[in-house]
């Protein structure tokens, strides 16, 4: 089973590596780009087979380990669940 | 208008922050974690306004500057279009 997890930095925290990116596609010709943001995306095989456990499993994972809670908000996406746990 | 672009590691090009996190949901006491890749995500805020361009453009982006292309593969999700574009 595999589970898709995206960490984003929460609004208002500054993300001083989506403006480096910005300037650098403004420098490259790229123009009209307003904002840039930098997240991480991780892919997780499991072997869990119950998708609403999995997805529990992963959301503590983030909590725990992946995630820094005070300044990123985290969305699980696991096979085979529409449902989407973002804080 | 917004993108969203994936950037992972191409199939069989060693990911040593995936192993890092593994090795480290283990200690945690995360049980049965086969496998752990990391990637990037980036949210691009653009003033285009037709679908089909923002994802030309983008896609340009990353070929320039935004992905590796020796050892990364990216899609492009842009609001308003359904198809992707991954290479």
């Amino acid at each position: 089973m595999k589970a898709k997890v995206h960490i984003t930095l929460k609004n208002g925290v500054l993300d001083p590596q989506g403006k480096a990116i910005q300037t650098a596609l403004s420098h490259l010709g790229f123009d009209g780009v307003d904002e840039v943001r930098q997240g991480k995306f991780i892919e997780i095989k499991l072997s869990d087979t119950d998708p609403a456990q999995a997805k529990r499993r992963v959301s503590a994972m983030c909590e725990k380990l992946l995630a820094n809670m005070i300044i990123e908000n985290y969305s699980v996406e696991v096979e085979g669940e529409t449902a989407l746990a973002a804080q």
